[in-house]
């Protein structure tokens, strides 16, 4: 290992930037509007000095926080960004300048913004005659800490993830309406610790009447998550009082509509990570209108032979219509297996211009 | 490497039982009622004599061909064999004679002969002073090769494999009828290469009716495979003139019953390896009768929201009481992927006697 300040392409560099992804993570569900970003700063030796992560909005950028831990180890030293640093005055001031004034002399990151309101950070980095380079691991943060925040900028929605938990003959619930619990500890840990970093829940009416759920993110003692996402509930139905969901351990609006496109339209501003856990029905009325970005489907080993469809009327009768998707993931949890799909073909963006 | 004719232990005896395996995989649906078996025969130096592997029934078993190969090479030498060599005057002379016979002075078997008129070639071969070892690989060749035939040995009855293609929200058929095609090449392809293993292959009639299915094993070009599983038709209907099932490519037998255990009955003499491919209503009377041995589920990553269900009513109405399984694998098949599953708790062989 050389004791020189990191050139592009060191692997100081790439280990930065994978510690700040793994920053980024640990922020995730806790900035929005914002997006997670995760900063390094190495001193002019290339020894890290310093590390931040994007604190919940109003506070300070990633950038800054690694910045004030580095100290004045940061002059002439080297920023490893997960986003290209900002250039715009918004609610704290720009991270360019904070890295200028810092007197860093290098800066790495992984992803351009494609806020026009913020970019601009490398080219006045770049003129002020620090060594900027972009597309460091961008792929892994694209489709990492950053997927739900970029989908959200290119698309003007929130990325939507429908969950479900079903059998292996997609019941999602028996014919007595139960369904707890149809996957088993370990799957239902990693819905919880999922939950604690997305943005907002939604359900319909229709299984808040049935199963009366907390939708909290809870960890495996029971207790709270540090984080809750919003509780949203869909549908003109009223939500009886008393209702779990309505409880004071995370904020819970009702939207009264039945438009998936109202549903992300209302959430879009201060939310980019939304997750869909069902029911049927609601799930049903996003997959038709093509507003499902991704799904995870926990299935479990387990055979029932009657009970509610894990998805409601699609209005396809013959297979070569059913909806086609592309497997990003296979994980093994426990008995169980998750699922995780991303839509076939034209890209759910697409789909609106039909 | 020694040039000593190998102890007890040594990796040569290893190397060589893994080759005995995939001789035993290779004759896996060919040799019913008797075992796939797979010997090799090692000179008295260690060095690879001879190879074999049991021929259709009537033919000479998998040490027999072995000894053949290796000829006065055996003198001396040492066999290595997936099952323990029979003691019995069947079709065939007792393989322990066999090998005594060719100065073989060695012998490691994997798994025990469970049938009482086979067994005692082991204790045969050691009262002549052989060095005998049992249990090599034993694990592997018993839930490999064997499987089916030592089920067959230990219950009486064929092991039951079903299988099945469902789109992830547990759909087998879309509601027009149409179930071709759910999974993908390379699940098909995986389905033929199993079809060209197995002994026979069951639907009821309500399959024949709808598809009119040809089940036979295919080649990836459409050619026929070389070994044919037997075709079974369960069910009162007659099968339509005509129909492909009847085609002279495969035999074929219609079982006029709705007794799924009359059916295995009707198989167990001369069959050991039974797969049981639809449609739900058939399914579900076996996974009732407590009948079901394996599952092999190839889930497509497709949805459909409405269709026939992969598996019939089976009489469960309540989550707590849903078919639990043990997974024994997940295989990725192109987009599809492959479950394959035994039942939880008691195993299907005692719930005959509840
Ligand atoms: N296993 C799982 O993953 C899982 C997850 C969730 C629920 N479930 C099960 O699902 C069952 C509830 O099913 P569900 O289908 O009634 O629940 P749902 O989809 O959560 O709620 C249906 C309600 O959503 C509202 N809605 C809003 N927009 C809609 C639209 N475009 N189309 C249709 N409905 C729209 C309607 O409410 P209004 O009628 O009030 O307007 C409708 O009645 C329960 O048994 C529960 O256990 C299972
Ligand atoms: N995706 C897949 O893996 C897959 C596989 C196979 C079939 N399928 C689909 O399944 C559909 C056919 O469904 P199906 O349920 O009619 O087919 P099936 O289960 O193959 O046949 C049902 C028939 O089996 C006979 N049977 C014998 N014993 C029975 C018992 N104990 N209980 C019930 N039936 C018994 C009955 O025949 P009798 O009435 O003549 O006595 C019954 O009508 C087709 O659409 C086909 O595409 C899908």
């Amino acid at each position: 290992m050389s004791s020189a300040s990191p050139a592009p392409g060191d692997d100081r560099i790439a280990a930065a930037m994978e510690l700040a992804i793994d920053l980024a993570e640990q922020v995730r569900g806790r900035t929005s509007p914002n997006p997670p970003v995760g900063a390094v700063i190495l001193d002019e030796y290339g020894a890290l000095a310093g590390t931040g992560a994007t604190r919940p909005p109003g506070g300070p950028h990633a950038e800054v926080m690694a910045l004030r831990q580095a100290g004045p180890r940061a002059r002439g030293g080297t920023a490893v960004v997960t986003l290209e640093p900002c250039n715009h005055h918004g609610r704290t001031g720009p991270c360019a300048e904070a890295l200028l004034d810092a007197g860093v002399t290098a800066v790495h990151y992984a992803v351009a913004d494609p806020n026009p309101q913020a970019s601009g950070g490398a080219d006045r980095l770049r003129a002020c005659g620090l060594t900027v380079t972009a597309g460091v691991r961008a792929e892994q943060v694209a489709s990492g800490p950053l997927r739900a925040w970029l989908h959200r900028v290119r698309t003007g929605r929130p990325q939507l993830t429908w969950k479900y938990a079903a059998t292996l003959d997609g019941r999602s619930a028996a014919a007595d309406g139960t369904s707890q619990w149809i996957t088993g500890p370990v799957a239902r840990e990693r819905v919880h610790a999922e939950r604690g970093r997305i943005d907002a829940i939604v359900v319909g009416t229709g299984t808040v009447l049935a199963d009366d759920p907390a939708l909290t993110a809870r960890l495996p003692d029971g207790t709270l998550s540090a984080t809750q996402p919003l509780r949203v509930v869909v549908g003109r139905r009223d939500i009886p009082p008393g209702a779990r969901i309505l409880d004071d351990s995370a904020p819970t609006v009702h939207l009264r509509t039945d438009d998936p496109h109202e549903v992300l339209a209302a959430l879009a501003a201060e939310h980019c990570d939304v997750q869909l856990e069902g029911g049927p029905r609601l799930a049903a009325a996003f997959l038709r209108a093509g507003l499902v970005d991704r799904v995870q489907a926990y299935l479990a080993p387990v055979l029932i032979g009657a009970g509610q469809g894990a998805v409601g009327d699609l209005g396809i009768g013959t297979i070569s219509a059913a909806l086609r998707f592309h497997r990003e993931s296979v994980d093994v949890l426990g008995e169980d297996i998750l699922l995780t799909l991303v839509p076939d073909g034209p890209a759910a963006d697409c789909q609106e211009d039909r």
